[in-house]
């Protein structure tokens, strides 16, 4: 094979918006937090009201994009430790959804709740179950196409379709945020509960005694710690740079 | 947002063998002719064995790849017309997964049937139920994981989710040559009957006659024509190229 055969140059489409400031606590997959927002607003130049037509049918998308975090220096990885097996056992890159890939390229399957569409602002694909690092680069939109997209007959390897969930509580401060908050951020316990009951402490963390850990959803610091199997909300803080979007 | 955070460049893993030598009678999703076989060979010089590891455990996997034979000059294409729309009406580029799209990126989820490895052949991927173009670069193999993947309550959009098979019938020069490449092809009249059921003429001459159709597959032309909504394959043309694997 011809070595310029196999180097291929994309653009983005435009950019995700959502409430996962920071890669700690993303869900590891798409719409396992439902609470979890964003918006994909497509860059000016594109048709919007053409490309996206007959969208709006659908009532879930495939989101293409790239994961502009990766540090690309690190490849290339073969192997990589899944969460799910504790951080100790390896799979190999190909056999995980991880973003540590050759190409750093992500495929996530997202419930699209609108789409908004105007001359000032341009195009916004409003998306729930969203497991993406705010202001992803996207490469492309997909429909979500049951008939051949559903295969009732996959079986899941070496990940087990079951996992548990740790419960959530919340102290009487961070409840009294989430309350003052409500008219901004209505579901933010929900998004809260949904993402910590996930787990996301590192693998490597989870036999060790950490005092707190910190995680950046929307324009809150959520402190929590966990003790006697649970995890408990003990802070919010709210931070400066409000977020003007429903997120 | 800074035009060189928007351009990504990729590198191919891999190419796809497969039994589809030309666009023309590839099945429009993964999954719809069982019968399609191919083989992704990945470039030498990956760990194949490492970034393979545990890929053996799913039972189907995700297939990211490049739409390599679609002119770039023509983009951006704001619109397509889908053949299931009688090639007529028109859809957004991003509610269709039609292969003309900003970036010419497209994905399959494609059942695995088994992975050979050998220091001298290096990896192959079996792969069936194929919907891509011989020698098509490959960007990615991800596992399809049912419990993110599979979405119960998604709807089909515009996209009917019944569609209607064409009979296809064998007169006896064809039988001949499927019977006389049996132990090569033992599944090639399978084949043959589930790319031409699909129907895979262009909607434009779907009401107009023409007298014959030439589709490509493995080594074979298969001549066919339509007559009294049947399709007849009336010839199958050994091709000289043969083709060392089973596709």
């Amino acid at each position: 094979m011809n070595p310029s055969d196999s180097i291929f140059e994309f653009r983005s489409i435009g950019q995700i918006h959502t409430c996962f400031k920071e890669k700690f606590g993303i869900p590891r997959q798409a719409g396992l937090a439902k609470h979890a927002l964003g918006f994909i607003k497509l860059h000016n130049g594109l048709y919007f009201s053409q490309c996206l037509q007959k969208l709006e049918t659908f009532t879930h998308i495939w989101v293409i994009f790239v994961f502009h975090q990766q540090n690309r220096n690190d490849y290339p990885i073969s192997k990589i430790r899944p969460p799910r097996l504790g951080g100790v056992d390896k799979v190999g890159v190909f056999a995980s959804r991880s973003p540590h890939r050759y190409n750093p390229i992500g495929i996530s399957v997202l419930k699209l709740d609108r789409i908004e569409i105007n001359a000032k602002e341009g195009a916004e694909l409003h998306v729930s179950g969203v497991d993406i690092l705010d202001k992803t680069p996207i490469l492309d939109i997909k429909p979500y196409l049951p008939y051949c997209d559903h295969i009732p007959v996959a079986k899941s390897g070496w990940i087990e379709a079951a996992f548990s969930k740790m419960p959530v509580e919340f102290e009487q401060s961070a409840e009294s945020c989430i309350q003052r908050n409500f008219d901004r951020h209505p579901h933010l316990k929900s998004l809260i509960q949904e993402i910590l009951s996930l787990d996301p402490r590192p693998a490597s963390q989870k036999s060790k005694t950490k005092p707190y850990y910190g995680t950046l959803l929307i324009d809150y610091n959520i402190i929590w710690n966990v003790k006697n199997g649970k995890i408990w909300v003990t802070q919010i803080q709210e931070l400066s740079n409000h977020e003007t979007k429903q997120l």
